[in-house]
């Protein structure tokens, strides 16, 4: 492409879409506002002929509008891209409380943060999901490297570990993350959505940084106030030493892993069919492998399978009852034992995990279809992590090992909730944070405004204005009730000539009189009193 | 592709370019991990017959090693795909402080936010950046939309406006934007990179909106204290009323207006004949458009070129003159004169201008090359922005018009300052934010300082403790001393039994009892005393 042809010229060229579009048109557009404003320009100040005049434009107008027309129907479609969404200033807020709450706790439990590309080399990421690798995202091959987009902060944080050779650290992350799911076939997921990660990296003593990723998730939940919820607990080599002792061959632990993981969102007759039929098990390992996942509960039922003939020949088994039972004692030290469950149902889909996995379920929001009626369909799981200690190896060219354990905060469905809880409490949310709107309540007053404003914005408070030259009052105590706005200060001529201000409470809609010298002073002290400072 | 075929078992399938990075090799991974768990395991414990078995394990644990060096070198490369980088979490701490004081700005200016995707519709990005559309990035066609990652937050901010019907609406938006520039080639230029921008849409009176964005970033640049910087304006109008003066065919101005906006990086002579060589244009015009760039000052040139006869003739140069004069005005009441330069050489590369036009530039970090030396050479335009009002028409069906002017903020280039300045001065940046560590002088004393963090938390103090069982006293002491932790409470088994703690402040390495039941209270009264709560 030559420098001097931006493509925007070369109509039905490869990549112009916009029929129609084109810079004849864009300046087309521009004449169309030009003489828009010249007409409404002649309205206001009608100078001598001025009907006959307008007359004349607004054919003008006409015309050029006509061109417009001819160039044919506009192929262009006005959407975001399929299974993504743009946030609102309502839900940007309530996006924003939440992960101040989110960031609260993780600093709280003294992470840092660090930040990955969006994308990263399409072989980062190949061979780290299993069978979810088909979701993920490719940029086109332009030219250079072949690039995917992050499917999680996880991969990202252990390719990180490995080029740094960081061999300790405890970060938070959040970030964007993609996922090329069907959003019609799986409800509330979308193809770009935030994850909240904290990890800890290093080589400590088993399930103390585990037991503290658990206490996290119940800090932050707890922080949510959205009812009741229970973290969900289980162990990898639990899971692997069960398969063993039902007689699952090796190379089908992890196919058989995703089917159990399937288990929160479908019925045990439906897991066990596709191990049968499209995983090729035998039904009676199917049916042992059933009489396990149901256990389910407090350090009595690890007890009980520490006490299991079967299990108890399997050293993985064993293992992973062991760091189970270590775990749960610490959640009790961490006083969040009544929000902990083990559950040998509970297997997430990831290959990476190595060792202790678990998943925060907000309760009254499960996913199974069916017998418990529609309004039982909703969002369940909103965190969920464990251990991999494998991860950081894969990408060390000598294969070295950074054990690491976290958690990954499920966002979007927590947005999701407290949307609709704003919605359902008929809460008025507040989209910006404006302290004080300053009123004209005569004409020919902007100057004075824009004066004002900059006393107040040097005082570093939040302050508008209306950007109209000659607005009219009543809009102007409109604005201020209608965004919440807590102050407003009114100026008149006479209100300058003794060199006052009014000072409004928008509302208990009391005004006094205050010295323009201490008008700062006396905002702060305002809004310090009514709280919304 | 099947479902219980996971394509990382697929060697040499398509997208498997992790050569020997298999599921059995993550497996012996594991294996190895055991197995030096279990030797390290020996080696403490020291069971009967201990120095046989750990030869043992460990000709297994060579021998595995082995075969993963059987699988050849290894194709991996271990970096961030061209143009990106990491942020490590003291770049995070730099960047964390340098984005709080902009959000602070636009919130003070009483501004929303909104976010959109990442990626958008092709067609929404296709004919809106003139010569530097070949650098936006598509993803690839994996069947459905035909998507490309944004260029910028302007044109998504637009589309959102079309979209949901909005006409009024002052908001900012933090986030990535993507261009395949060539990283080498360009200075401090990155294929992926943050935008702030702070946008005011509606029909409004001329120039007000327009000098609040300019107010802004005077407000930003002042607040990050990098040294003198000004902000150079010019008007669209004006630039086509000179380029229609000198000459310049109309279907020429947007690349010769290119071919200007080279003048901060190159000297006259070079854009001169980039004008007549690549773009065709005459010696004459371009000369005459030389001898106007030269323009640069306040009011008084802008009363000169309002009195030039050339430029009188024509309607869309006064008109941008007057808006520029009204502008400068409005400046001055913003108290800002002092920072604001108009400049007839300032042309900004984007399609979409229809008015203003500005650029925040940092002396003493301008881009000419050659004569000035190279420490002249760095980062020099930190912000920029204008009025586009046709923009938001070009999504409308109906083509309705939303006039909007906003400002970007440079960032990155705000953080390489900021950084080098850190570095340059020997700062040591805090990463964390934690408050207390939980240090025990004894061994055997985990649960009593987990006890301790779980209250710690509770009360909302930021505390960390090692993930050890029993850690050296002098690695915990010296933990602290490393991470600027301002508070240490150390526990022993005497101050367990007496009900207090041993609370030490960091610095001074001055200790003193506390009875355990006001340990939270008199942690945060020495915080607030030392200052760091």
């Amino acid at each position: 492409m030559s420098s001097d042809q931006p493509n925007m010229f070369l109509e039905g060229g490869q990549g112009v879409v916009l029929v129609g579009r084109t810079r004849k048109q864009f300046e087309i557009y521009k004449q169309v506002q030009e003489l828009g404003n010249g007409i409404a320009d002649l309205k206001a100040k009608k100078p001598p002929g001025y009907k006959k005049k307008i007359g004349e434009e607004v054919a003008k107008l006409l015309e050029l509008k006509a061109q417009l027309g001819d160039d044919g129907p506009k192929k262009f479609v006005l959407k975001t891209p399929k299974g993504t969404r743009d946030y609102s200033p309502q839900q940007m807020a309530i996006r924003e409380g939440v992960f101040n709450k989110i960031i609260q706790t993780f600093k709280r439990h003294g992470a840092e943060t660090i930040d990955t590309p969006v994308f990263e080399l399409k072989e980062t990421l190949t061979g780290k999901y299993g069978e979810d690798s088909k979701l993920i995202s490719d940029l086109a091959d332009q030219g250079g490297e072949l690039l995917s987009l992050r499917y999680d902060l996880t991969v990202p944080f252990a390719r990180y570990l490995a080029m740094n050779k960081i061999s300790n650290i405890k970060r938070y992350h959040i970030a964007k993350v993609y996922r090329r799911d069907n959003p019609a076939m799986t409800r509330g997921r979308y193809r770009e959505f935030y994850q909240c990660d904290f990890d800890i990296a290093g080589q400590y003593d088993a399930m103390i940084p585990d037991a503290e990723c658990i206490k996290i998730v119940v800090e932050i939940l707890e922080s949510l106030e959205l009812g009741d919820f229970v973290v969900k607990v289980n162990h990898r080599k639990l899971l692997d030493g069960m398969f063993a002792a039902c007689g699952v061959p090796d190379d089908k632990f992890r196919t058989i892993c995703s089917a159990v993981d399937k288990l929160d969102k479908t019925f045990w007759d439906d897991v066990r069919a596709e191990m049968i039929d499209e995983k090729g098990l035998d039904a009676a390992a199917a049916d042992k492998i059933g009489s396990y996942v149901r256990y389910s509960g407090g350090i009595d039922k690890i007890e009980e399978l520490l006490a299991d003939e079967v299990l108890k020949g399997q050293k993985l088994a064993v293992q992973g009852l062991e760091e189970l039972k270590l775990l749960l004692q610490y959640c009790d030290l961490f006083g969040i034992s009544n929000r902990v469950l083990f559950d040998l149902s509970l297997a997430r889909g990831l290959d990476y995990y190595t060792g202790v996995i678990y998943e925060g379920i907000l309760k009254g929001h499960t996913h199974k279809p069916g017998a418990d009626g529609e309004e039982n369909v909703g969002v369940g799981s909103v965190a969920g992590g464990g251990r991999y200690d494998g991860l950081v190896g894969m990408f060390d060219p000598k294969g070295k090992m950074v054990p690491c354990v976290g958690v990954s905060i499920g966002i979007e469905r927590l947005f999701s909730i407290m949307e609709a809880k704003a919605l359902a409490l008929d809460q008025k949310i507040r989209t910006t944070e404006t302290e004080v709107y300053v009123i004209s309540a005569q004409k020919n007053l902007l100057e004075e405004r824009l004066k004002l404003c900059r006393e107040l914005w040097t005082a570093d408070i939040k302050t508008e204005s209306s950007y109209k030259r000659n607005p009219k009052a009543l809009d102007q105590f409109q604005y201020c009730e209608t965004n919440n706005i807590p102050l407003a200060i009114i100026i008149g001529q006479s209100e300058i000539e003794a060199g006052i201000i009014k000072l409004r409470v928008v509302a208990t809609r009391q005004e006094r009189e205050v010295p323009r010298g201490s008008m700062a002073e006396e905002i702060k002290k305002e809004l310090e009193k009514i709280g919304s400072s």
